[in-house]
C-alpha cells in the first residue's frame, strides 16, 4: 500500500474505537442526497441514479458536496445498496417516484444455484475507483466509509423484485425452503466480504453494513437469516493500511430489542434508529460497542430551538465520555432545508464538549 | 344490567388475569377476515366495508364466522378502527386496493379546536347495537373482545388523511405545535374512552386499544404522544357487570423496546409483534402483564410441520404458567388458507397442555 495521508479529523475513527474526544462526531445517513441543490443538478446531468453511480467522478463530486456545505466529521461513498444484486446479472433499475426494481428477480431454486458470487474488481470496478478517487481528493479532510446492504435486505430485494415491506415471497422461502434461501444468503455474504474488502484496500477507513429490512423478522429469525451473515462479513474484513482491524458499524433498522446480540458479533458500533431510548442502549451494551444515531429526521423540519432540544437529549441520554456517533435515526429526506444541517451539526459540536 | 349468560369458555380472562387454566388461549388478529369465503361473501351482499360495519347484523355475523370453522378462545367485534374519526366529521371512505381515506382531514388547528368529542350513545349506535347482538348471540360460547384505535394511531390518520408510513405531517405538528396535536389527543383519548365504556356497557368482556403507528416515534415522543393517552384511557374504563376491572391489552405494533413503560400503565395485557421474544419480554415484564402473541403471520404459508415448531418455540419461549394469551404478531393476511388457521389453532391448545 501506498502511504496515505494523515488524518486531519480523527473523531469519528476516536469514537468507534472509544478513544478520548473534543467533540462528539456527526455525520448524516444519505447526506448526500436529493435535499441539496447541488446534488439535484449534479444527478440532472449524470441523467439517472444509476449513470451517477457509475460514474466515479460523479460519485466523488456529490460524496464531497455535504463537506462543502457542513462541518462534517465523516464522508460516505455515494453508490446504492443494490450494486452487488446487479453485478449478479439481476438488472437493477429504477422508475421515477417508486423504489428500486430488478428485470430479473431471483424466481426459483435453480436461478438461486446459477447465480455467481461478486468479484469486486472484475464486476464493480466502478465502485473502487470511485472510492480512491474520493480518498485522494478528501487529502485527508475527514475518514471515509464505505458500506454495503445486508445479506437479507439484499436477498429481499432480489427474490421480491424490489421494494415490498411484506416480503411474502422472502419469508415464505424462509419458512418453507430455508435451505435455498440459506444458499443465497451464503453467497451474498462472501460477495459482500469482497466488496467491502475491495472498499477498504481502495481507501474506506470505516464501513457501515445497511440492514435496512431485518427489523421485519422475528428475534429467531433475524439471528439466523440476518445477523448470522453480517457477522461472518465482519469477521471477514481485512485490516486497513496501518494494521488494524478497519471498523465496522451494523445498522438494523427496528433491531433495537437485539443490540447485545448486535454487540456480540464483533462490530466496532451499532447503527440505532430513533426509536431507541440510546442511554438504555448504552447501558445495556456496555463497552462492547459504540453507538451511532439517533435523532428522528422529523424533527429537521421543526425550528432550530426543537432541533437544539433534540440534541441535547440524545448527547444528554449518551452521557460522558467517548463512544458516540451522532446521526439521525434513518437517512435524510429530500424535504429538509439545508440550513437545518447545518444548525444540526454545529449544536452536536458545541453541546457535545460539555460531554468530554 | 340484565345478568348475562356464564361465560362457558373463560381461558382468555383467566390468561389476562394470570389465573390458572387447562391450555393457552388463542385468537387471531383480523380473525374475521378476507381470507374466509364466507367473510367475501357476506362483504360482497354488503356492499363496501363500512356498509358491512354499519349494519350490526352483518358484523354479528362475520365477527362469529371464525368460531364455527375454529376452537377460537374469543371474539373480536368486526369493526374499523377509524369509526371515531368518521363520527368527529372527517368522512371516512375506503378506495378498493388502497387503505382507508377521509374527505376532510385535518389541515388546520382550527379544524382541531373545532372537532367534537365522540358520544358514543348518539354518534356511533351501530357499533354498540353491534356489540349487544354479537354478545347475545355468542351466548357465552367464548368472551368478546371490543377494541379501538389508540389516540396516536388516529390522529397520524386524521391528519395525513389516510395512511402514509412517514408521517410527515403528523410529526410536523408534533415537533412544531406540539399543543395542538396534544388538544387533539386529548379529544380522542376522551372520545376512545367514552367509546370503550360504552362496548363494556354493551356487553365487550375484553377491550384492546390498537397502537398501530405507536412504533414510528421516538422513545420519548411514543411515551408522551401515545403511551400518555392510552394509559389515561385505561384508567378510565368502567368495571364489567361484575364490578371486576375489564381486562384491557395494549398493542403498540414496533413497541417492543418500551414494554417496561407499557406495563406501567395499569394494562392487563400487552400484545406483541413478532420481532420480541416472547421469553425475554416476559422477563422484564414479570408479573405486570400478561403478555399476547407472538408468530409471525408469514408463518402460516409454510407447511405444518413448521407452524408446529413455531407454536412449539413460542409456548416454550413463554413458558410454563398463565399470562400468555397465543396470536400472531399482526393481523392474518388475505392470502391464507383456513386450514392452516385451524391446524394453528390445534397446535397451541395440543402443544400448550404442557404448560399448565
Amino acid at each position: 500500500m501506498k502511504p496515505m495521508t494523515q488524518l486531519k479529523n480523527d473523531r469519528l475513527l476516536r469514537a468507534l474505537r472509544k478513544q478520548p474526544l473534543d467533540a462528539t462526531p456527526v455525520w448524516i445517513m444519505r447526506q448526500a442526497g436529493r435535499y441539496l441543490p447541488e446534488y439535484r443538478a449534479c444527478r440532472a446531468r449524470a441523467g439517472d441514479f444509476m449513470s451517477l453511480c457509475q460514474n466515479p467522478q460523479a460519485a466523488c463530486e456529490v460524496t464531497l458536496q455535504p463537506l462543502e456545505r457542513f462541518d462534517l466529521d465523516a464522508a460516505i461513498l455515494f453508490s446504492d445498496i443494490l450494486t452487488i444484486p446487479d453485478a449478479m446479472g439481476l438488472g437493477l433499475y429504477f422508475e421515477e417516484g417508486e423504489g428500486p426494481r430488478f428485470r430479473k428477480p431471483l424466481d426459483s431454486a435453480k436461478a438461486i444455484e446459477q447465480l455467481p458470487v461478486v468479484d469486486t474488481m472484475r464486476d464493480l470496478p466502478y465502485v473502487v475507483d470511485a472510492v480512491s478517487l474520493i480518498r485522494r481528493e478528501l487529502n485527508g479532510r475527514v475518514p471515509l466509509i464505505g458500506f454495503s446492504g445486508s445479506p437479507w435486505t439484499l436477498a429481499t430485494y432480489m427474490i421480491e423484485g424490489g421494494s415490498n415491506r411484506d416480503f411474502v415471497k422472502t419469508k415464505t422461502m424462509l419458512y418453507g425452503q430455508p435451505e435455498i434461501l440459506t444458499l443465497l444468503l451464503e453467497k451474498l455474504a462472501a460477495s459482500v466480504t469482497d466488496y467491502l474488502n475491495a472498499q477498504i484496500a481502495a481507501g474506506a477507513q470505516v464501513v457501515q453494513i445497511f440492514d435496512t429490512w431485518g427489523g421485519a423478522l422475528s428475534a429467531a429469525a433475524y439471528r439466523e437469516f440476518s445477523l448470522r451473515y453480517m457477522e461472518k462479513i465482519v469477521a471477514g474484513l481485512a485490516p486497513g493500511p496501518d494494521g488494524e482491524k478497519v471498523p465496522a458499524i451494523l445498522f438494523t433498522k427496528g433491531g433495537g430489542m437485539w443490540l447485545e446480540a448486535i454487540a456480540a458479533t464483533g462490530c466496532h458500533g451499532i447503527g440505532l434508529d430513533w426509536t431507541q431510548d440510546i442511554g438504555e442502549a448504552r447501558a445495556r451494551v456496555g463497552d462492547k460497542a459504540a453507538l451511532q444515531g439517533n435523532m428522528d429526521p422529523a424533527v429537521l423540519r421543526a425550528p432550530v430551538e426543537v432541533i437544539e432540544a433534540e440534541v441535547s437529549a440524545i448527547l444528554q441520554g449518551y452521557g460522558p465520555g467517548s463512544g458516540h456517533v451522532f446521526n439521525l435515526g434513518h437517512g435524510i429526506t429530500p424535504d429538509i432545508v439545508p440550513d437545518q444541517v447545518s444548525a444540526l451539526v454545529d449544536l452536536v459540536h458545541n453541546l457535545s464538549v460539555n460531554f468530554h
